[in-house]
């Protein structure tokens, strides 16, 4: 049986520190948590006679933070759950503290069972990658991979998000394939994508496998080809932009616009709070879609949308300021998903 | 053919009105105008050298306005098309003007086929109601209606709102029934429920009727009294908020929560953007959900959600403050339905 820890230890001494004591504290939590253990922590606030307040939108990850609601509801500070700090807090009238606390898993992985795929696979040298909730739990003095003639390597502690794959393209040129220690094939998919290397990915839930591999990849790039090729003809833009707070990149937005612009095209900005792509089918009169906030909401969800919806760095190749052979062999530090791609 | 009419000279009128010409103006639209009417609102901007932004999550009617987004865009003004302006403008930093523009519909009401269906239900006397596109649209100097035996009465215009059916139950003892031309049921439905008098719905995009009578809101009524009777049991209650600027009512949210702890239940805030009726099914441990905002999310929209979700006159007669009797035989003015429901 799978649970999850919170450390309320942590909550208490984070509570004390505060100068004044909460009379409000606004919960984030995401999806898998809003059972038993949002409301052990509901119990803890309500006993310390704080009163709790649920944002009750699905949580993207920890750039996705109810700064609109705290302020409007009054809160004191911002408790987000199951996320690591996010290192770029987006700008803000919410004055409160915004504390984050990662909730682990309890889990054990089936090191022998990992062991014999890589061996099948014949990689000699592997990165080691996984999600938050299990960061903590591969240590190297692990007897099992001691005693296998496997080297893992890390870039930091190894996590990875889903619009960031740093951690990977750093140490991809000296390994022979990623392993990727996660829940779904949501964090495993787009490894192959911008390192180009084999990703084997192991869920530790169901102690399933799943191989990532070159062809994975070609027929990624094939789809982001044909879509790029079509936006090509595209005269009428839409930028979208998110209203949330966390994940509002006004600056890009207006970049992206002066991009289209200065080639003659139309490009108008849509701002919406939850990015709902069938929705966007009604604007007929636009013919292609740019994202300015997370790049897999153009990359994994294309099908929901009938126009063509691209990443910023994806338009960069139809404007003619990338070709594709750039685009498809990124330099070291670049690579074809990040937010941080092609401005 | 449909189309919608959009006065461009008010549009003009408007814009020259104000005192600094507006640089970015922030456009709303209902679904149904999302193609061309919209793209040519876009391009009567542009060519003013006024930068349009498009808000592009659905609009659920005059009252739900992207406030936020207004002043997170840096926007002057608002321009709110397809609804009459709302009454109760809510609370707000954004300074700008918010201005509405109805928009009518050219298509023409096939009044002998209405009168018709009148005769055959033996009415002689029926009220008129309708959504605000074709307001302006039944006039009573109409030949057909003058010379029918069937006497037509409006309250002020008879125009009706999807959460307020005011101008129907205000005329509701004098009328044999309520003819309600609209399209769709989503108007006419609540009428039945409100008033107790048999409504006719017309279409008048395909011409097509249905009656609302008795039998139908028995059955609403018998769903509703189930409903209540599993919340009576519940002891951990979650009232939903909105964090749309325009639909968030704060005061009512604390009311409500008062209501349930004076009763020694548990009752926590939550708070969301655009309400997700399934989403709320992860929240495992609350026992019944009461909606603050739009009734008719509860309504309409309870199969949605495994628990009991209720309306704040639903959760009146939940904790005995409002007898079932008293609940299904409103007062005059008073309904079953109203945003102004018991408090």
């Amino acid at each position: 049986m799978t649970y999850y820890n919170i450390d309320f230890s942590l909550l208490d001494k984070t509570i004390k520190n505060f100068r004044i004591k909460p009379q409000k504290i606004l919960l984030q939590f995401p999806d898998g948590l809003l059972g038993s253990p949002l409301q052990s922590v509901v119990n803890f606030l309500i006993e310390r006679d704080i009163e709790p307040v649920l944002s009750a939108d699905p949580s993207y990850g920890a750039c996705d933070l109810p700064l609109n609601q705290a302020k409007m509801m009054g809160i004191d500070h911002i408790f987000h759950f199951g996320h690591s700090t996010f290192a770029f807090p987006p700008p803000s009238e919410f004055k409160g503290k915004i504390s984050y606390f990662p909730v682990k898993v309890n889990i054990e992985f089936s090191w022998n069972k990992i062991l014999e795929e890589i061996i099948i696979l014949g990689w000699k040298t592997v990165g080691l990658l996984t999600t938050i909730q299990h960061v903590d739990k591969y240590k190297f003095e692990n007897e099992t991979i001691n005693n296998s003639n496997i080297t893992f390597v890390q870039h930091k502690e190894g996590q990875i998000l889903g619009c960031n794959q740093d951690r990977a393209t750093k140490i991809a040129s000296s390994v022979d394939g990623f392993l990727v220690i996660a829940g779904g094939d949501f964090h495993a998919s787009p490894i192959v994508v911008a390192t180009n290397r084999p990703t084997l990915r192991y869920d530790p839930f169901n102690e399933t496998f799943k191989l990532f591999d070159e062809q994975f990849r070609n027929k990624y790039l094939s789809k982001r080809y044909a879509l790029i090729e079509k936006a090509k003809k595209a005269t009428n833009w839409g930028v979208i932009l998110s209203a949330k707070s966390g994940q509002f990149p006004k600056d890009k937005g207006s970049r992206i616009l002066n991009m289209l612009k200065r080639k003659g095209l139309t490009a108008i900005p849509f701002i919406m709070h939850n990015v709902n792509l069938p929705h966007l089918s009604n604007f007929e009169t636009i013919d292609a879609w740019i994202i300015t906030l997370c790049p897999r909401l153009a990359t994994d969800d294309y099908i929901r949308i009938k126009k063509p919806i691209l990443t910023s760095r994806e338009l960069a190749v139809v404007l003619g300021d990338l070709s594709w052979d750039q685009f498809i062999t990124p330099k070291t530090g670049e690579h074809l998903l990040t937010i941080e791609e092609f401005e």
